[in-house]
């Protein structure tokens, strides 16, 4: 078996840089969840592909996995159609189950399911894997995490601003520079009932997008050419004037809606949020922006969107209020609100910008070179004291040549290496290698693992 | 759609509360793995089929879930196939994929594909869920976690006794008192070999197993009646009749095996990894165990198993040397030494005996009540400190009645719940609640956050 083994295309293995690199970023996203009062659920890898056929439209159901029925698997196979070979109709006898294509369908089973066990108002968490056979491309993959946090069974728009709170935090941690895009489907619904076209929501936010860059007369060419009518250009030209920081935006708004009860009750809505977050203080930015107009077919009141200030890529967080996640399942009225962190483009934006951290928690802290048996049962009981005060400490289990463990620790890197050979047993010491500077200090065992552990993983480089 | 949805059987759904005590083993397992140097490494759920099939045997082929190939599935299946419905033939041209079994086969893999970037002797961890499409029963299910650590890449017994010092510090850490089962299988060999039956080492480490409950005589009969001849059986006797500690043994086993080379070489192997240990100073009883025999067809040194001193359960912990991992994929003569943590055992162990701290890092620490808009506007600011400070803090979102929202932190099992009404606001106070002991205070916001974040999340109750 000569050649080389492989993993399925779309897929990826993670080696332990990368790996570290992302718990960095699961972990921080975890810790700010359970500072919100978040807790974690998990649902399968497989669900029974009568959870998932038709939740995601019929390109979403192409590209479920899905998984072939144990044993005999063609015996419920009608005859005809094994004869015409039709893998549409025959797919439908020979699989059952299907892998999680999101998040939030499985979620939505979930609350249907255990709704007799949960503590409404929920809030739950979920960071898991999903698997869509997609056409694998750069930054696309047929396997990826998804890292959700909702609150389910309350109206509140606190709840909204406590997102836009989380997501303040995540990044603030992150060290990324990010804004918050906010907008309203019910003010959307609005602007096209008050232009009357209810229908074209879409191609009316795609051009208040293109206002700044086109300008105002290319934009009516192009809803022109759309069939918006002439009448309703007119009513949408003072929308597309819009101008101004989010309160005076607002205040705008509240004239052109003001026929319209659901646009009212979006910008009401829009105000109590900017009201709340006006209130904390956020460190990022947060604007109202008309043209945010994802999920248009599921959210029904906030909607969100965060990107990176700093770096030209596409959404890293979004999300938005949903007033019936579980009717599908027979479950209707659960409003919820809720955000999803894009952990593949945060790690595609960090690394570019260059802001992982030298060293996450995961990083051995200190490293004992291995000269000898004799060496080796010196330095056993200091390396023992070393982890038991808390330290990341390993030694090289072979008596292999110094540059060679050397090596080995600066490939890991470490940054403290320590050894002992005649002259430090002799004394009782050790000396200490500081991989960065190359200071080198005979120290006593107790400040080897005082000067160790006092430099901090992050802050000593 | 009326109908309750459910999820594929033998899979699972982790509500929170669950999920919380399921972290709480995996981060303890991480927590120690990274303290003794170990970097976490991530496959893929799906393997090409081409990489799993036939390393589990053939009942292991059976058990895997395999990925129905996307779009026109049928297109490649030759005519004669269909028409014979022959499952198992037509299986091979419509899934080219299946998911992972354990995470072994998969590591191996990963250390033939990534041999040019990892750094050498390797430790590595993993902890992922694998599939089997087993016959769903009690305890056992069709999705569930390993958690494996392995060294890969040196011979030195030192790495055995790091992992008897993991296993140590795991469990000791969980609060379950275990033994660490070990043996080494050049001993097996050597005594197959000295009673000249290199074939039965199983029945023979069967019957030492027995010794104890059906005495000399019984076994004697059992390994007659298979057939065992007398001479071997005279030979093996000295065997069953080993006796004394772990130290006597080896000196009986000495004596026993002298001729065998293998045998001397194991038992070496035994007095370093013992040596090793006396010097660890481990609160986990160790004791040498020649009925161990798992993973015979695998390992070829030491060999563990941890079982639990207070509840009759399988072994929640295992694992061993074994000489040549990669060969499979092409890479010969890497050995390495590992062990797996048997996740779902050690939380059905805690669950029994009552181990689960009362609350783990998850849980929400601090409750606010939501009187009213004007109560809300007074503690949103002193939450976000609570937040900043480092508390897992929750307001209420909605207006609801007190009993409603005292039950919501009941339910969440949060320890302090604070409230701001009329008189507190009067006074820049706030009402805390201990919701154990029922006692109330009045404090200010930093008296608050002083006394929640002092209380430890673990010691207050």
């Amino acid at each position: 078996m000569a050649q080389t083994p492989s993993i399925p295309k779309g897929t990826r293995d993670f080696l332990p840089a990368e790996t570290a690199r992302r718990n960095y970023i699961f972990d921080t996203i975890r810790e700010v969840f359970h500072r919100y009062g978040f807790q974690q659920v998990e649902t399968p890898a497989m669900e029974n592909l009568s959870t998932l056929l038709g939740k995601y439209g019929d390109e979403g159901d192409k590209l479920l996995f899905r998984i072939l029925n144990s044993g005999d698997f063609l015996a419920g196979v009608p005859g005809d159609q094994l004869a015409t070979r039709d893998s549409a109709a025959v797919v439908r006898s020979v699989a059952d189950k299907g892998l999680r294509y999101d998040l939030t369908v499985p979620f939505a089973r979930f609350i249907v399911q255990h709704r007799n066990d949960l503590v409404f108002p929920f809030r739950r968490y979920q960071i898991q894997p999903v698997w869509r056979a997609d056409r694998p491309q750069k930054g696309r993959y047929r396997e990826f995490y998804q890292c959700d946090c909702d609150m389910i069974g309350s109206d509140s728009l606190l709840n909204e601003a406590e997102l836009v709170g989380i997501i303040d935090e995540v990044f603030r941690r992150l060290g990324l520079r990010t804004v918050v895009k906010i907008n309203n489907r019910k003010v959307l619904a609005g602007i096209a009932e008050v232009i009357g076209q209810p229908q074209r929501i879409t191609d009316i936010t795609v051009a208040i997008d293109k206002m700044e860059k086109i300008g105002l007369e290319k934009v009516r060419e192009e809803l022109a050419e759309k069939g918006i009518p002439v009448e309703a250009l007119a009513r949408l030209e003072p929308l597309l004037m819009l101008s101004g920081d989010t309160g005076s935006k607002l205040l705008q708004l509240r004239e052109i809606l003001a026929d319209s009860p659901a646009g009212m009750k979006g910008i009401a809505e829009l105000e109590t949020l900017f009201g709340y977050l006006e209130g904390f203080g956020l460190q990022t930015a947060t604007e109202l922006d008309l043209t945010l107009a994802r999920g248009l077919h599921y959210y029904t009141g906030a909607i969100f969107e965060v990107k990176s200030l700093d770096e030209q890529i596409g959404s890293i967080c979004g999300g938005g209020r949903y007033d019936d996640l579980a009717g599908i399942f027979g479950m209707p009225g659960v409003s919820g609100v809720g955000v999803s962190f894009g952990a593949e483009r945060i790690y595609d934006v960090l690394t570019r910008l260059d802001l992982f951290p030298p060293h996450t928690g995961e990083t051995t802290q200190l490293f004992f070179v291995n000269f000898g048996p004799r060496e080796e049962a010196y330095i056993l009981p200091v390396l023992a004291r070393a982890r038991q005060s808390g330290l990341r400490a390993e030694i090289y289990p072979d008596h292999d040549k110094m540059k060679k463990q050397l090596n080995y620790a600066h490939r890991k890197g470490i940054p403290w290496v320590a050894l002992a050979g005649e002259s430090e047993m002799a004394e009782g010491k050790v000396t200490l290698k500081n991989m960065v500077t190359g200071d080198q200090t005979l120290v006593t065992p107790e400040e080897l693992i005082k000067i160790v552990g006092g430099a901090g993983i992050n802050s000593e480089l």
